[in-house]
């Protein structure tokens, strides 16, 4: 159905995705916690729209143009989820003006004083969430760092503590089932003893937000969490199946190349596909930039994607046989991602497998800031 | 003065690209070949006026988006030095038909056919080189291959065997200037001795192209070629610093990025400037995910950028003293890039330090397939 496609081209399988916004929201539901899906990684609007209708509430964006163009589209509950720098402040408030609910993320004094100024100077209540680190993987407060009471004093006057939030992004490193409820466990004990000590200091703090893919798929709890977010599960990717938490079956995007040439002394079959089509992410490094499959998904085994140029990607054949003669110029081939946000960042448009069948369509997406 | 740009931003130099420009053309024009280049790296019609305007012959694309829209701006002169395939054959067509001058490149007897088929079937006559393999880095035809003629002979009846080209990408590799000096002469002598093949067997081969930006700087002479093509030089990057034909001071565009927070204890400046305004390109892994400068476009010693998530920047100090004073939240770093063509795709325009001064201009650049 693909044929007549220009290559390289990302293709979208809308069951795929579909059952994924499913099993995600399901679980959410029992677990007995609001879903806000992390929007990064589709930047599509009708991905989006649908993750809604599944029983989304409100969504997470990684960048304010994210959120300028969801709300846009309607969507008017938005956290910010990086924390805020005073360059992008009038961003922010402009958004807010014109009715956006847009939480925003500090976590150093410093910028809760800043934020705290800038409302003030323009009449403006910012709502406010503290990071937590749980995992020490990047950034956010310490739940027991007396820095925390500090930040939600700091933001006293023209803002307000909504709560805090935490992202176990060191679970991407984990693949089974027991470490990941630990570390499940570990998110939200933590992020809730940060929200316990804020109250204790006699600070309101209303929302508890964590998340990820991996621990959101692997909490056995949330006892105390307000709210769940989780992004890269709308599609999933080589580095979720190598976390346990999918299998290559569920993987709802991939490149669709072409063969256009090959090097037999070598074993290798160049495509058009390359790191332009499939971003420079290897992922764990376990399936080099990503996992070969035919023209309808299937991976084919002894074929591996080791090295790419801009536009070309050389796949080493380890198999018996004359690959001109099984994988000849001009046959498609479709590469399931390492890590479906960059490689999805990399392309202007879905090509989308519709779920009932019949012609291709396409959903635009978007980038930058 | 890019104080109260929303970061994370790209910045690009005007006065280096022009020194850079200058530099490349004046080393063509003494060896006296025309030179090509290769806009892949800017995908900017601003960047491209001023390689025109100092002597540029034709530009070289790595995508039909990229001929169609330069050649919209009035460039009609345009090499697509990937190889054809039967999908992209339409598009090309309709290209040629509204007046442009594309080259195609084929490296196989099948595709040869099938472009000789396709113009016969649509009565246009295809200019085509022949793509040959000078250092076994990707694809092409080995110069003394005996498929090479079969090639040349397939294309006969609807197309046209301009000549031949290649690029010698291992080049990126070596880091001497003999070995430099050594390659640029392999990629020559192979490409020439390719031609004279073809000539012997009774064909036309006008065209003697070679290229990438190491060998173009370090020929000695390029006796039998008729041109050259390079891209990355118009802005170089730290690995072309690498390979040594350029220094850090010669890179003219990086990404302007903020401090959004500290983790003192691990010794971590945490920026808005992560691996989407950055790409996952690594390089020849001796810079992280880039070269960190500050707010000048001066190299910072002992700050490292070893660790990036979508927005997130991890910077690892390696100094003494309080990285939250040295550098406090909301100041500015400036990354120079690995890989100038990766890290310029993951933005939509550049805002232009001006080489006379001044207030700094937006150019657009476009991305997709």
């Amino acid at each position: 159905m693909h044929n007549n496609l220009e290559t390289p081209a990302l293709l979208l399988d809308e069951g795929r995705m579909q059952r994924n916004i499913e099993r995600m929201q399901n679980r959410m539901n029992q677990l007995g916690v609001a879903f806000r899906p992390h929007v990064k990684t589709s930047k599509c609007l009708e991905v989006v729209r649908r993750q809604m209708a599944a029983g989304a509430r409100g969504i997470t964006v990684s960048t304010l143009k994210e959120a300028e163009e969801f709300f846009r589209a309607g969507v008017d509950d938005i956290l910010y989820a990086v924390a805020i720098v005073p360059n992008k402040l009038d961003h922010a408030l402009k958004l807010i003006r014109a009715g956006l609910r847009l939480t925003l993320l500090v976590e150093s004094v410093a910028m809760a004083e800043q934020v705290a100024i800038h409302g003030a100077a323009n009449g403006v209540c910012y709502d406010v969430l503290i990071e937590i680190d749980t995992d020490g993987h990047r950034s956010g407060v310490k739940p027991a760092d007396p820095l925390l009471p500090q930040i939600a004093a700091a933001l006293q006057g023209s803002a307000r503590l909504k709560g805090v939030m935490t992202h176990a992004g060191a679970s991407y490193d984990l693949n089974t089932p027991e470490a990941l409820a630990a570390m499940a466990e570990q998110e939200r004990s933590r992020c809730v003893a940060a929200a316990e000590n804020l109250r204790a200091a006699g600070h309101a703090c209303e929302v508890v937000s964590v998340g990820s893919t991996p621990t959101a798929l692997s909490a056995r709890h949330l006892k105390g969490v307000t709210e769940v977010r989780a992004g890269v599960y709308v599609f999933f990717d080589m580095v979720m199946a190598d976390v346990g938490v999918c299998t290559s079956d569920d993987v709802a995007i991939s490149v669709l190349c072409t063969v256009i040439g090959h090097q037999p002394d070598q074993g290798w079959i160049i495509t058009d596909g390359g790191w332009m089509a499939m971003s420079r992410d290897l992922g764990h490094q376990s399936h080099g930039y990503g996992l070969v499959c035919d023209a309808d998904g299937k991976p084919v085994d002894g074929l591996a994607f080791g090295k790419a140029n801009q536009e070309h990607g050389v796949l080493q054949w380890t198999g018996e046989g004359d690959i001109s003669q099984m994988f000849p110029v001009g046959s498609s081939l479709r590469i399931l991602p390492n890590h479906a946000c960059a490689t999805g960042a990399q392309h202007g448009q879905y090509h989308v497998i519709p779920q009932k069948g019949g012609e291709l369509k396409v959903w635009p997406r978007f980038s930058g800031w």
